[in-house]
C-alpha cells in the first residue's frame, strides 16, 4: 500500500527497509482509494534524499541492464516472457521523464516504447484495445506504454467520450485483457504517477518560462487541469476496479523526480528479479565449433 | 572516401582534422570498391587511441541528445524530417553494439529500433520492401535498422535466394525507394561496418568461450563465415550500385569498437547538425497562459 501522509516517515521507512517496494507501493483493490490521502511528495521507502536517490538509481542501472539482457537471451530459445510497464498520470507527472531517465538505462534493442496520443481515425474505427495489442512487447522485450488503454476509462470518462454503460464495461474488458496477457507470459507493471495539483502548476509554469519547452505546452493543458477533481475520481475508480493480482497498480509519489526514477527502477528490478531469466545453455557442441572456427 | 592502408595514418589524420567525417568515410559511387584495400582497424580521422575515443564519444552524447530533442520538438508543428540509420555488416561487426552504445545515448521515446531477421512467411508473401516501409521512423524520430533491405541483395545474392534477374532489379528498386524517402524528409545514413576476417574469428571465439554469450552463437555462423568472399563481393556490389547522393554509404572501420562508436556518433551528429532542427515558437499567448495558470 502506498504511504499515507505521516509525520514519522523516517521511522516507517527504516522499518520497511526489507519490504519489497512493490508491497509498499501496491494499491490495494477492493475499495476505492482516496487519492487526496496520499502525499505526492512522500518517500514511502528507499533513499531518504535526492543525493542518495540519484546514487541508488545509478546503482540499479547496470543490474537492470543485465537482467534485460538475460530476459532477451532467454527468449531466443523459446521463453515467451516479457514485461510491460504501463505509465499513467496527469500531465507533467513524468511519464516521458521516466522513459528518458529509467528506460534510457536499458539496451534500446530490447525495448519497445509506445506513446499513445488521441486515437487516429483508424484506431477509433477499431475496439479500444486494438491499438494496444499491436504495440505489445514481443518475447524477451520490455515494453513501455506512455499512456495506455487506461485513457479509455480516464479521459473517456471525464470527457464523456462514450456512453456510460459502454465505459463501465471497459473495466472488466481491461481486466480480462490483462489476465490473458499474464497467461501469455507478460508481467504487467502498472504505475500511477501521483502528482500534486500544486506541483503540476509549477511544472506547467516552468514550461511557459522556458522557450525551449513551449512545444511541450498547449493551452488545452489548462483546461485539462480544470478537470483535476474529475480526473482524480476517474483514476480512483480505475485504480480500484483494475487492481488485480495478475496486473497490480503501483502508486508512485511523483512530485520528486529523483524519487520517481528510483522507485520505478526498483519496481522494474523487483519484477525482473522475480522472473529470474537465465542465459540459455548452448544447443551445439562448443568444443567442436571452436575447433572448426580455429581452422578458418 | 574511407582510409586505405597507409603507414602514415597519423599525418593524414592530422590533415583531415577539419574535414567532416562524412567526407572521409563516404564510399564513392561509380566504381566497385575493393574492400580488401580498406583496413578494418584503421583510424582514418578523429581520436587517435581508445582513451581519447571513449572521451570524445562521451562528449558527443549530450550534443546528440540535444539535437534529437530539437528534431522531435520540431515535428510537433509539422516538420516531417527524420533520420534513418541503416547498419549493415558481417556477423559480429557490431550492429547490436552500436545500438547499445550509441543509440543508448538518445531518448528512447524518439528512437525506433528495428532488427531484421530472416523474413517471416507473411513478410515473404509481400515485396521485399514491405516490411521495411512498416518500420520506418515517423516525423521527428531517429530510426535504426539493424540489418535492412540490403539483406535482400546480400544474403539473397550469396545464397541464391531469388533468380539473378530479379535480384539485379532490386538495386534500382532500392535506389528509387531511398530517393523517395529523401524526398519525404528522411535523412538516410547507411553505415557499412567493415570488419576483418581475423577479427570476426576472434569475436566468434569470444562468444564460444563465454557461456553467457553462447546464445549469440549458432553453428550457422561458421557456414556464413565460409562464404566470406561471396559476402564481400555482394557488399562491394551493393556499396557501388546504391551509393547515391540521396542516401550515401559510409564505410566505418569496425575492428576497434571504440572507433566504431565514435565514428557513428560523429556521423549522426554531422547529419543532425546539418538538419539544424529548431524548437518551434509558441503558437499561443504565453503571458496570458501564465496568468490563467497562476489563477488555478
Amino acid at each position: 500500500m502506498a504511504e499515507k501522509r505521516d509525520d514519522d516517515r523516517t521511522k516507517k521507512r527504516r522499518n520497511r527497509r526489507d519490504t519489497p517496494l512493490r508491497d509498499v507501493l501496491r494499491v490495494p483493490g477492493g475499495r476505492r482509494p482516496d487519492l487526496t490521502a496520499y502525499d505526492a511528495s512522500a518517500i514511502p521507502a528507499g533513499p531518504a534524499d535526492k543525493a542518495a536517490g540519484l546514487a541508488a538509481t545509478a546503482a540499479l542501472a547496470p543490474r537492470l541492464a543485465a537482467l534485460q539482457e538475460r530476459l532477451y537471451a532467454s527468449s531466443t530459445t523459446g521463453d515467451r516472457r516479457r514485461l510491460l510497464l504501463v505509465l499513467q498520470g496527469m500531465d507533467t507527472s513524468g511519464k516521458g521523464g521516466t522513459v528518458k531517465h529509467v528506460i534510457g538505462f536499458l539496451n534500446p534493442s530490447g525495448c519497445r516504447v509506445r506513446a499513445f496520443k488521441a486515437p487516429t481515425a483508424e484506431e477509433r474505427a477499431h475496439p479500444f484495445l486494438w491499438r494496444i495489442e499491436r504495440a505489445l512487447p514481443q518475447a524477451g522485450e520490455i515494453g513501455i506504454f506512455d499512456r495506455s488503454h487506461y485513457e479509455d476509462v480516464l479521459i473517456a470518462r471525464v470527457r464523456d467520450l462514450v456512453p456510460r454503460e459502454r465505459l463501465d464495461r471497459r473495466y472488466d474488458e481491461i481486466n480480462r485483457f490483462e489476465k490473458s496477457l499474464a497467461e501469455d507470459g507478460v508481467t504487467v507493471v502498472k504505475v500511477f504517477l501521483h502528482l500534486s495539483y500544486e506541483e503540476q502548476r509549477d511544472r506547467l509554469l516552468e514550461r511557459l518560462d522556458n522557450p525551449e519547452k513551449h512545444w511541450k505546452f498547449s493551452p488545452g493543458d489548462i483546461e485539462e487541469r480544470a478537470a483535476w477533481p474529475a480526473y482524480r475520481e476517474a483514476y480512483e475508480i480505475a485504480l480500484d476496479r483494475c487492481a488485480t493480482d495478475e496486473a497490480p497498480w503501483y502508486l508512485v509519489p511523483a512530485d520528486r523526480k529523483w524519487y520517481r526514477n528510483w522507485a520505478i527502477s526498483e519496481l522494474l528490478l523487483e519484477h525482473l528479479e522475480e522472473l529470474d531469466p537465465h542465459y540459455p545453455p548452448a544447443d551445439f557442441d562448443v568444443d567442436e565449433c571452436r575447433r572448426r572456427l580455429l581452422g578458418t
